[in-house]
């Protein structure tokens, strides 16, 4: 019999009886250990200039903060305040520390965090900013800065976002289903709005606030005309009501057809007066509900949304009439530049551009084209979209995909910071060398007056929001990026973990390393040297490199990788589609050459023979087959390492990492035999040392049939 | 400018700092205020004889307790244990407190705990039972007393449980929607069973276990085959894994037809040798992963399911088909009673007891057949099923929906213990005076060898689980009447408030009573005096008394309400339908006069004139509008009452909780005036003083037409 104490259980059961679900994101506020009084005395001696809702939000924020950081509760003195927080208007000196060319640098979002005074005891933090809104971008920073142990530097923090409009796309439709949502259905109770405001839409607000988000579109961009009715607005104001404190607008889609579905007319047609009334009718209704509503998004002419094209009309012309609606109420328009023909006799890579490069300069000034990261669909590694060089009289937007349509789904950790960041880095030449994508998004290099960019969300009802505890990162990661494109992912990652998981370096130090390499463990396990788009139809959940067929040849993998005895790859120079083309000069002779070509994009652009000589002198085959093995072997020492951090963190959210890094190293294996045994088809040459031998034979594979995969 | 200091800012912001998103249930385990020694003692020194993984989850329990009922720690000294927890076979003196008898009353499930020694200091409580879950349930109920602050009574605690079979039916599809279901999506996540299990299936386990639940029936009985297939049955068998040493067992939905569908035979007639061996061999293999499997649960030829009709066979041929595959293994089939004919000539009352009263005896011993509380569709309020009192050779059970399809969906509170109380205490007379329905559900009427009750589940992704969070009561009070069928509402309502909220009776005594009188209330604002299914058509959501035509008679509301100029009712005398003859002659005697019909059946047996004088000498129709009103009065009382008791608790549920009965006072209204304006055409007669004038007109109502449901 034995006989176990209070105490001594709690030694044993500690890690497993104490559980947090990860609801908090990276807002844990976690206990700091030993807190320093830098860090007590700001936020139990604070003071806040003024009062807004905003401001009310602060000091909540503040409360929070200090609730989880501090236990015991330290007692403040209030004697002086430690921490100032006032917007320069309401300074006493105004300015006293900026000069007006700095005061006008910060903008309406950025901020300043100083520290004032010279004595050690006598000094006083202050955050300014020329708005609220600026106050609470500021004061999140002070917090993080705070529960990662990070004193404000001597110099002070100076931000101001790089991109006005930094917005989150969820695909998510009204019956509350998520078109590619892995983690759930829709956060959005539409059936409960506008009656009942649940307390996560609040914790919504918050977490995008906390990164710089400053937009949300509620709707898919597979749009329903619903939401443009009374009934449906009067749920989106109680919405746009709760983030309005937050400094976070609503957009909707709006479906190019709604002026015949719920407006009663006979056509959509842009250039119909009726229609262009009925458009301009309706935004006005909009901002009655919404004085400060965002504006459209719209997905047009694209798999089976109706547009401007059903007319015989031009993308700008449609984009233009919905643009003229929302003009004398401040909307925007995010016009989607994924287009592509209905019967797709040309490579789809191309269509985009060849739609959009003669509409050049012909938008109004309200509209923003949308253009997703790549040509194709969101590929675990894609080249970047070659519209990004080529419009320089028209504001682009980035889209990056914060779902995992491609890479994963739920299961699988993919640090996407990494992805982001090299899109953003690549030099498109536009104005020759050092033409980087991000100036084009920032507006730096076309002197834009409107930049944005946009993440499809992968936000659901997830206890943790995201599925995978990881995928947090990636939301906080896009938000980072959509603040400042220029920001390092190993910087992001770094901050992540510490405010999410625990400061202590044991567990940073390696498993940063493990999110960072994430992404290329994935392209490894799935798309190696420039393969794309052969996952599973439909779904594109697991590998799929055999679909063929079917409705039509841009969605199916055969028409991707062209793999045959001859060789595998899409040939996209000269020889091929020419999509080359679309790109400068410079990127032109770079890729067009299989010598010169990074190879990570070699079958992207080019078909190349099996026994192609890589640069480290495999064969393509064998090159081919390393790749998959080593995300193989990457996925199963991410679980070693996992499993040596068990003790850092808490039992609940240790154990479902580690159920998903297993799945990710089952279903990694599954990928590289799946597509080994089919391309071994063609290259009919052996697997090379150090790759293991398949599980199962190819039929298997191909017959291998998942019910009810999540997030259609 | 003000300045707040930490101090006085927490006074200020402590109940909306403070969150509780409801997760916990009745499993709260807040802090108890000057917790006595008898208290903190049994928490602190305490010893668990034995170990199995059911043993482990009851120390757990204890350390999760003792953790929130204590604030600090209190230290336990380790001399002498005060709170023993032992099967009787374990302890050192056989059964040195229960005689043999006692022994054999505790059954597999019931526990006995009890104070053992004389001296104050030297007293050591036992909890005991035959088993390891008896002990699980006996440790839950020992937590409960504690954080009730009640001590356990000098005589001890002797329970078991009246009914063995205690389940749950979810009617969650494979695709996550849950069919009537209000809060939210499945919580089974098919995808990601069998690899990841989710922390809340641990939680969803032992909530069950606390208040005795044995049994789910994971899928809908509107079933899908797949589930019976080995890719899904691996799933099955995780959760099972996971349920068993919570004493719970896994039952699934049999589609009729799975032997077609995935068994690829050409039939599924339930007396071809064929199928009868499918089902074996499919049995055998479901035991082979599930080796303590339930059972099946069927829903057989009732709106477009399959079932043995469609091969010309009875009820009994497709249950004992199913028994005799399951027998082997100790499975037993729940076969449901609700079948009603495709063509419905007749009234639907009486069809699942004609179909099924000629075949009283005919069913294996392993059949139980389950039964509805009443004859037409949980409404509001119904008679008890007629078949509760006419198969005396075939074990019965009763099918309560905790769900609340015709009660408002998510956001109406109405406790229903009062509802499932008065339906177990309603009298069948089928051996004479004393029949009740709760004995013939718990076998003591007809010594029946196998006993059930199964609630469907209002559970769902909801953060809170039940949507609303008083909906959590309606599955406390469901697990404890299976327990206790004879268990009174009052004590469930007492107890779930003081485990889920507080112990403060300035807040239990006020809220009990609302809830105690909710299930009223909602009668009244929806189906008064006998009415039933008049809500909108398909979703049941909101008023729809115009509802008709359509594809079958009895899915519309003027089928049941029968309103005209001459009055309104359904006529089931001898002079109507005659389904009153399904019931003792002693009830058709006392329903079938007008003069002694309980009022609240009046219009559920009789057609009435609109003059039709009531007890109280007011008119039908004056009556009818007075029941409207006083629903509308209650609703709108409640949230006074609510707001009454604001910083009794968290802000988090108070806010939610007032937000729901915000919308639940609307819809009463909206109720109230639908219905009265639809009935008054018929009537004629202007509302009586006290009743309000309606919002809108009827066409208003009539085109009302809310989008999206929940719940399809």
């Amino acid at each position: 019999m034995k006989f176990l104490s209070l105490n001594l259980l709690l030694i044993f059961l500690s890690f497993t009886v104490y559980s947090n679900d990860g609801y908090k994101l990276w807002l844990q506020y976690y206990k700091i250990d030993n807190p320093q009084s830098w860090q007590i005395d700001k936020l139990t001696q604070y003071k806040v200039n003024g009062s807004s809702p905003t401001l009310d939000i602060i000091q909540g924020e503040i409360q929070r903060a200090s609730q989880g950081f501090f236990s015991p509760k330290p007692e403040g003195s209030s004697k002086n305040p430690k921490l100032l927080i006032s917007k320069i208007s309401d300074l006493d000196q105004k300015g006293f520390l900026l000069d007006s060319h700095k005061i006008k640098e910060l903008g309406p979002d950025g901020f300043a965090i100083q520290e004032l005074g010279d004595k050690q005891n006598d000094k006083t933090t202050l955050i300014t900013a020329n708005t609220d809104i600026g106050l609470l971008y500021g004061t999140f920073h002070l917090l993080q800065m705070i529960q990662r142990n990070t004193p404000v530097p001597k110099e002070g923090v100076f931000q101001s976002p790089k991109i006005q409009h930094r917005v989150l796309n969820h695909w998510d439709n009204l019956d509350r289903t998520v078109e590619r949502g892995y983690s759930g259905f829709s956060i959005w109770n539409w059936h409960r709005l506008p009656r009942h405001i649940d307390q996560q839409y609040h914790d919504y607000a918050r977490a995008n606030a906390s990164i710089g988000i400053n937009g949300t579109v509620l709707t898919n961009v597979n749009a329903n005309s619903l939401v443009l009715t009374p009934e449906y607005l009067e749920k989106v104001k109680a919405l746009a009501d709760v983030f309005r404190p937050y400094g976070i607008k609503v957009y909707l889609t709006a479906r190019f057809s709604s002026p015949i579905e719920i407006g009663k007319l006979s056509t959509a047609d842009p250039l119909n007066g009726e229609v262009q009334n009925w458009w301009k009718d309706k935004a006005k209704e909009v901002y009655e509900y919404i004085p400060d509503f965002g504006g459209f998004v719209v997905k047009a002419d694209s798999e089976g949304q109706p547009g401007p094209h059903n007319y015989g009309r031009t993308q700008a012309d449609g984009a233009n009439m919905l643009a003229d609606a929302l003009k004398p109420f401040g909307g925007i328009v995010m016009w989607r530049a994924f287009v592509y023909s209905e019967n797709t006799p040309d490579d789809r890579h191309k269509q985009a551009y060849n739609e959009f490069k003669p509409l050049d300069g012909l938008f109004r000034d309200n509209v923003i084209v949308q253009v997703k990261n790549g040509a194709i669909d969101f590929q675990p590694r894609e080249p970047f979209h070659p519209m990004f060089g080529a419009m320089p009289k028209t504001p682009l937007m980035m889209e990056f995909q914060i779902t995992q349509e491609y890479l994963g789904h739920d299961t699988h950790m993919a640090f996407l910071a990494p992805m982001y960041e090299e899109v953003l880095r690549e030099d498109t030449f536009a104005n020759g060398k050092g033409s980087e994508v991000s100036k084009v998004i920032d507006g730096s290099l076309h002197s834009n007056s409107i930049t944005a960019m946009a993440g499809v969300a992968n936000i659901g009802t997830d206890r943790n929001w995201t599925g995978h505890h990881f995928h947090q990162a990636n939301w906080f990661a896009y938000g980072r990026l959509a603040w400042n494109p220029n920001e390092s992912s190993e910087k992001i990652a770094d901050e992540w973990l510490r405010l999410t998981f625990t400061n202590d370096d044991d567990f940073v130090t390696p498993i940063r390393k493990i999110m960072l390499g994430s992404r290329e463990m994935v392209v490894n396990y799935m798309t190696p040297l420039g393969l794309h788009h052969i996952m599973a139809r439909s779904h594109h959940y697991g590998p799929g490199p055999w679909v063929t067929g079917g409705s039509r040849a841009d969605w199916t993998s055969t028409y991707y990788h062209q793999a045959s005895e001859q060789g595998i790859g899409f040939d996209r120079t000269s020889s091929g589609s020419n999509a080359l083309a679309q790109y400068a000069k410079e990127l032109q002779t770079n890729w067009g050459n299989l010598n010169s070509i990074p190879e990570e994009y070699l079958l992207w652009f080019h078909h190349v023979p099996w026994d192609h000589q890589l640069k480290n002198g495999d064969t393509l085959w064998e090159g081919l087959a390393k790749h998959y093995q080593k995300g193989v072997d990457e996925a199963r020492s991410n679980i070693k390492t996992w499993e040596s951090i068990k003790n850092k963190i808490d039992g609940e959210r240790f154990a479902h990492t580690l159920s998903f890094m297993k799945i990710q190293a089952e279903e990694a294996q599954w990928w590289r035999d799946a597509c080994l045994l089919y391309f071994g088809q063609f290259s009919k040459m052996p697997l090379p040392q150090g790759v293991e031998q398949p599980l199962h034979n190819l039929e298997y594979y191909i017959n291998y049939n998942p019910k009810n995969v999540p997030g259609i």
